[in-house]
């Protein structure tokens, strides 16, 4: 199989397909109302900001992997609809920064931090603090809404949207229905590493791979052992990412990941890592989970324990099985060529082993 | 024409629909993670507790114009699909509660607020207004996400999805550009009419009635004219009810709206009515506007002035010419059956005369 420039340099592709959608929905709002704009070019420079477009990119994938022919000139249509994964994700993420009152993403205000600001030069009357709260719930609707737009407006054929509805609309359920139970796990204080793993398997399993890959698998009509293959695969990949996620969240390096060194613990975050921890008796993480003000040696010594109590090698010894089973899942799976099984084989290493 | 039950107890018959969707979801969502129901229940305790079902009415006579048969059996389908439109209406209505943090609806805790009350009842770890805030966005996006997938699986024809496509999109970013443009509105303290006009023309003419009208008169693969006819009707037919809105939450009878008497001053809602009065010279408003600690004593004063400088009169006023001019573009537009015209007519008359 010959790779084309779409396979090449996905995200670039989709990068190009969401500013593309993104500026002819600005030119819709404008005609609206004119204010919108400052909503819509929120949005636009927080979906074009960064972001790896991992969910878009499993579902082109899934779409190869069920003989999907980037030749085709239907290739750019369901480049397009791929895509509008990155505004449920925009959606999510908006909505997760308000929700965690995060000041910062990707080394950026958050959006309910960048319109109180505004808010705030302006010199707007009442509360700077509710004003960004309220741009930040619209602008997630909007992308939100938009997702469902630009999928439908992406000029599939029929018999693809009729087959993709499914997949897409469980998607959105599992990852809803994770977002809530990991605020509720927060609120409990459940620190259980099956609350954990629940989490990781709707958010990040369900969401994040197993259901782009299922989309992509259904737009190229995938059989039913294709599809149950490729979900199995995803569901092994997407807690290993998870899991991989956990350990840089507590051991990344700040100027790789972007984010400061041990924030998840200053977040509270209950991840499987902590609660294999906590299982194994590191007990400097009870004091130190959910502080915003740990300080950089405190998170040294909730990472030595880590490490002391055997919790890093647990995880990392749950990402290899992971990977292993996932692998196999693949092989096993009638994927329509053996390029395609590489370069997903290919996906789920890199998605389980990066530094970022 | 003989009247349908639909036609006869459409609210009823809208409530039902939702309950069975809702319940279906909720078996879907219980699947996916146990804890979920209680936001799902959350939802469906906000959907079907009350709601004059406004948009679905609107939508469902736009496809009787259509001259949609409700004695055929695709009228099951078009009921549910028009019963979407309340879901986006819960979405809208959650997350203004939250935005504006208002703390009761229909006289009953807005959804922020139940679940805060929850996370304190359990004594949860971290802020209760914080779970609260989490649990309405989160229900609020259910409800949005939900919307789609009730009206995509509503099993109407495929054609009939293909024409909706288009109101339906503009439907929604109207809805969102109006809400985004009312906190604006509000922040910048623009007391003009023309901001409370346009406000208006997004939030309640295209959002309420234009819209639902024109989606209703797609599926039933209505002509452009007649389109075109029931989008005017509609747009002041919109108006005209946003207006009579505007004097209930000052004038109106709380034993009636279900809303403390003058709450719209409290709330510091920007309409076109208060725009009239600062414009005529009512200058208790000033120092009334966005007081939550508002008196009766004060609120009557306001109304006083309100009635004294004649911006009540111009409000009726413009009720009235907006009514008549719907009516005169109603009754050019190519509508199916002049029992339909008259139906039509009717929710007008009640729509801008109610007094709840």
């Amino acid at each position: 199989m010959a790779l084309h420039p779409f396979d090449l340099d996905l995200a670039k592709h989709v990068d190009s397909a969401l500013a593309a959608y993104l500026a002819d929905r600005r030119a819709l709002g404008e005609r609206m109302e004119r204010s919108f704009t400052e909503a819509v070019d929120g949005l636009t420079d927080f979906v074009l900001s960064g972001g790896k477009r991992v969910r878009p990119t499993f579902a082109w994938w899934g779409w190869r992997a069920a003989g999907g022919d980037p030749d085709q000139e239907s290739a750019g249509r369901v480049l397009t609809a791929v895509s509008s994964l990155e505004l449920i994700q925009a959606c999510a993420l908006i909505h997760d920064d308000l929700m965690d009152a995060s000041e910062t993403r990707r080394g950026r205000p958050t959006i309910h931090v960048q319109f109180a600001r505004r808010h705030r030069e302006n010199s707007w009357l009442s509360s700077p603090e509710q004003f960004g709260l309220a741009a930040a719930v619209l602008i997630g609707d909007v992308a939100l809404a938009w997702a469902d737009d630009m999928l439908f407006a992406a000029g599939l054929p029929t018999d693809a949207l009729q087959r993709l509805s499914l997949p897409w609309r469980d998607m959105r359920t599992e990852m809803l229905a994770g977002q809530y139970l990991d605020v509720l796990t927060q609120a409990r204080g459940d620190a259980s590493a099956d609350a954990a793993l629940r989490i990781d398997r709707l958010k990040t399993a369900a969401y994040t791979v197993e259901r782009p890959l299922h989309m992509g698998a259904a737009i190229g009509g995938g059989s039913a052992e294709l599809i149950e293959g490729l979900r199995a695969f995803g569901r092994d990949i997407g807690v290993a990412f998870q899991l991989r996620d956990d350990l840089l969240g507590v051991f990344g390096d700040p100027a790789v990941t972007g984010k400061p060194a041990g924030d998840d613990l200053r977040e509270g975050k209950r991840t499987l890592l902590v609660a294999l921890g906590v299982e194994h008796g590191a007990d400097a993480l009870e004091g130190a989970l959910g502080r915003p003000d740990l300080g950089d040696a405190e998170v040294d010594v909730v990472r030595e324990q880590l490490v002391a109590v055997g919790a890093v090698d647990a995880c990392e010894r749950r990402i290899t099985e992971l990977t292993e089973s996932a692998l196999r899942a693949l092989e096993a799976a009638p994927v329509a060529d053996p390029a395609v099984t590489e370069r997903l084989a290919g996906l789920a290493v890199s998605a389980t082993k990066r530094t970022s």
